[in-house]
């Protein structure tokens, strides 16, 4: 093996906005409140401000290792923390304000945050969690001295910008390892402890590069990027990282995220790109609706989160003219994978098939390698239409949750691939779909089908309000699926008229063997089905057929 | 130090090509030869062939750190050898067939190539200089046994497609450290031996990443690059690696390099973006003006090996309306360092403002640091004025030549930085410059005079053919320039008169001590001035006023 002659120089994040500062030194990052003005300023005001607030931070008594706590929207002084704290060797640890208190805590106190920096409007909320949090030395109000809460029962309740205004100009930043841990976000799933994924500097970087040459993927010195994805949400996409890089105008929202809002801010800052959950979309295709207003700049948006639903591709393309693409990814991804682009012959299909297209999640980022795997660990066949258990790897997917090492039991294949909990299937042109969770996958005879697939199909039947499909066991075939339908108020449905329909949209191997009418389904508190509640309350439900096999 | 967990995958150009081939499959890759008919292929031919070239490569011996010497012309055989000799962690070796002889066979020596697959008209040079190649085992010609020499003095001459019809498909590529060796190029000055600089797999995606993300750059899944640029020479500016991750097509010249040729080839393969030697250009304008013909796809040009003149810039954009750019590097740099795109701000100038930015050299890829120091190796003001010497930092630049001790003493400063051996200025905007040659500039009294200007002035005197400005010692400030003119044939230069329009159109303290008149100047066989001798000539001359001042 010869060793190639080439500088070691580390991938550190403190290079992006230093770079920015350099080069795109006069490009606006620009910022919308709750309650404070409107803020602007640039990337190269943003480098001096940030060496500022390592000054603050190293005062503060943060070293390298140490993790700092973020409970705040996106603003100007969030994307100077997503800089300045890994700077000095120190960990971001964005936490989500929206999770419930005893997440909040656990979260907290399992990252061993040293001090929090938290907006105004989450100053009473850190109250009411700090007789249960350990070892936090203090809170930091970002926001000026006009907007400090009157009084707080918190013992060190500090001021950023009183912090900022007392702290010396300059710093000299330190190099070290590009393996150094730069950033902490934990993922809450349906049922267990939030587990941390802790990003290095090399992989935020890596995922930046990876992000901003995807297909399809427009952000450049001639865009404005709003960040609608929250900065505490998986790196908000990496968009503090990637449109550094590329000089394109910052547009932070801050909390307003309805339709009206969003829509005032794309017109006002000249937005040209932005991603987003389909909520916020949701919201504002209404308000563009209601108002019947026009985008003036705006040319691309990503939908990520949760699948992009087809209206909304529709009514963003066809009535608006801006292009809208799925993208895929994980917090255990930096987080994104892939990006639903067409490729040039797609391009070229008529629009309804363009639209077909676009419903997968895409192909992956160079830097991302995947596929899909059967129960036995092979590789499926990337053809479009078997199925497999997605599995990930590259220099941005996590190695292991942080500190936990019984998250990390079964997250992992034995070659070191991530599994993503997903089954998915992969096509021709690399594009994956995915089919349904692992875990909601009914396994029949060595096939999988998919329940996701099996409710679309019920909820077109009239009269289905809701429509649930479980595995339940079977002696011969494993698992077969049970339809299980709330009819909407006053609506008969027929069983048999039911099963007919679903024989003529679905294979016949995959029909469910029942069907089962009942009044409501079980949810989350933020409205998810829960399939484990299901399948609790149906594991004895005894399918017909089955005695007689016997 | 706390380290972040995420996967430890390494940086490897095999992985781009692999990626290509998943989610780029369709994409094509085409070739024009000098004899052998037109070729086309997708990525994922391409990754085939590269896997059963892997094979070829192993049973003819090559091992890890094996160097195999490649001279040949861009085709997709030449871009197969990029990615399957690294690909198994040998050195692939690019030599321009253009050096001198006893350069080739210093190079070439040096490098101790194990193999050197070469282009069929490059037969008859290496059985010139086989006697004095040491150590080579054999040689691979690039073609089909069709193509293949009659007969020959070489001792094993190997046909590349009979190799590969007989070698096993498929193969499993290592994996290994990230900073192997992956490529090998020398670069040749006016004066030594070449020096060979030693490019890792790292280097080389991490510098296809920084290339795609430049501003400026548009090299995507819709469009079509023409690399022009020859992949002996730096990589051909990365596009072999970016092109591929970015799912571009790739169309492949051959020799064919003329105006005519490249226009043709642009038309049929629907070419969007490519990058040049000025010479290319100045033959494909000068095509375009004879034919009358028009450019139906072409987007973007780069111009990179030398200046670009403002005449080419202009006719590019003015009269065909394709956009023009320079990019800056050297072999050492990967290659690329800086694009000369315009910011946002310049965008909105008026077009010869545009252009008048649009002569720097550009703005610095993020991955690559630059500053400007003095004498005394201080940082000098990025203010568009101060000249300092150019130096450069980060993942792709060489640390060290190859196995040359000698060529490394002084190439870098104390703390790292490569000294590219330029003079530039850098202006607010981060727009570099080059001033001059570090060894051609004058040094006045501590400052710094750029003979390139004082030259490109003196041209524009009525009746100057050619002109040269060397630094002539000076007592009191260290040096002074001394202006050489070659007038044109029967022209008759007034010494005053010149001096006098000097005057009018540089600083005064630039203005030559004296003005000397003589009937041509040295030049390198390529054309290139030689300033190091005409220091010589002139370095006893007695400039004006000095014998006063003592």
């Amino acid at each position: 093996m010869l060793r190639g002659q080439m500088m070691d120089r580390p991938l550190l994040t403190t290079s992006i906005l230093r770079h920015a500062a350099l080069y795109h030194g006069s490009t606006a990052v620009t910022s919308r409140f709750g309650q404070e003005p409107k803020h602007s300023y640039t990337y190269r005001d943003a480098w001096d401000r940030v060496q500022q607030l390592a000054n603050v931070l190293t005062r503060l008594g943060i070293k390298a290792g140490s993790r700092v706590g973020t409970l705040a929207w996106n603003d100007f002084r969030h994307f100077e923390l997503y800089y300045a704290v890994p700077a000095i060797a120190a960990v971001c640890h964005t936490v989500n304000p929206r999770l419930f208190p005893e997440q909040l805590i656990y979260i907290i106190n399992h990252a061993q945050d040293e001090y929090l920096f938290v907006d105004p409007m989450f100053v009473p909320l850190i109250e009411k969690l700090w007789p249960n949090l350990n070892g936090v030395k203090g809170v930091v109000v970002m926001t000026s001295p006009d907007f400090m809460p009157k009084q707080t029962g918190l013992p060190n309740l500090l001021c950023y910008e009183t912090l900022m205004a007392e702290a010396a100009e300059g710093f000299e930043f330190p190099e070290f390892d590009e393996n150094t841990a730069c950033g902490l976000c934990y993922t809450s799933g349906t049922t267990g402890n939030p587990k941390g994924v802790l990003y290095s500097h090399r992989s935020a970087v890596l995922h930046a590069y990876g992000f901003l040459t995807a297909p399809g993927i427009s952000v450049t010195t001639s865009d404005a990027a709003l960040v609608v994805v929250p900065l505490f949400h998986a790196n908000a996409w990496g968009y503090p990282y990637a449109a550094a890089i590329a000089g394109a105008k910052l547009v932070f929202p801050g909390p307003k995220l309805d339709g009206k809002s969003v829509y005032e801010l794309m017109e006002e800052e000249q937005v040209t790109v932005s991603s987003g959950v389909p909520t916020v979309w949701l919201g504002l295709l209404a308000h563009m609706r209601q108002s019947g207003a026009k985008f003036s700049t705006l040319k691309s948006v990503t939908v990520g989160g949760s699948a992009m639903p087809k209206a909304m591709l529709e009514e963003f393309e066809l009535t608006h003219g801006v292009t809208c693409m799925q993208g895929w990814g994980m917090t255990e991804m930096s987080p994104v994978g892939t990006i639903g682009a067409l490729n040039p012959e797609q391009q070229k299909l008529p629009v309804a098939e363009q639209h077909e297209a676009k419903l997968k999640a895409g192909r992956a980022l160079f830097g991302v390698e995947m596929k899909i795997i059967g129960p036995d660990g092979s590789e499926q066949p990337r053809d479009g239409e078997s199925y497999g258990e997605l599995v990930v790897r590259g220099p941005w997917i996590t190695s292991g949750y942080y500190n936990d090492e019984a998250a990390n039991r079964g997250a992992f294949t034995e070659d070191g691939w991530f599994r993503t909990g997903d089954v998915a299937t992969i096509d021709e042109t690399g594009a994956m779909a995915i089919v349904d969770r692992a875990k909601d996958v009914i396994k029949s005879g060595g096939e999988w089908i998919s329940s996701i697939d099996l409710e679309n199909a019920a909820m077109g039947f009239e009269g289905v309000q809701e429509a649930a499909v479980i595995g339940v066991p079977h002696p011969k075939w494993q698992e077969r699926p049970l339809l299980v339908v709330v009819p909407r108020t006053g609506a008969s449905i027929g069983k048999a008229e039911l099963m007919a329909y679903l024989e003529r949209h679905v294979a016949k191997w995959w029909l469910p063997d029942d069907i089962v009418f009942v009044d409501d389904l079980p949810h989350s508190a933020t409205g998810k089905l829960l399939k484990v509640e299901l399948r609790r309350r149906f594991a004895n439900h005894p399918l017909p057929g089955i005695q007689a096999a016997e």
